[in-house]
């Protein structure tokens, strides 16, 4: 299935980057689509075999860069 | 010597670890100091035996991630 994430605080590729490699190693993940917003909120679609919890994708986010799920 | 560098373009923490890095491998830098600036003109001092020309800073920011030496 399709989950839509919004996040705050990304800016750049590096984030992107970032965020895209700390969702895909969330079990359950094959895929993340990523549409950066670098002043605003960016949208994160991640294809996974089951829902991610707002923990699992805060701890993801966090370890990334310390980006704000919204 | 210390050399300071006006950088446009960088935005986080990435792209302040990207730009050290990229500065680091040049030859006769032996420290780089970074203020990000995000949304402007970011400052970076480094530490070189030999003063970098512009050449060899625009390679090491566009190597980096694009960023723009101003």
């Amino acid at each position: 299935m399709k989950q839509q994430i919004n996040v705050q605080g990304m800016t750049c590729e590096h984030c992107v980057k970032a965020v895209a490699e700390e969702l895909s190693a969330v079990t359950g993940v094959t895929d993340v689509q990523i549409n950066l917003v670098a002043d605003g909120t960016s949208t994160v679609v991640v294809e996974t075999d089951q829902t991610l919890t707002d923990e699992q994708i805060r701890a993801a986010l966090s370890e990334a860069g310390g980006y704000q799920l919204v």
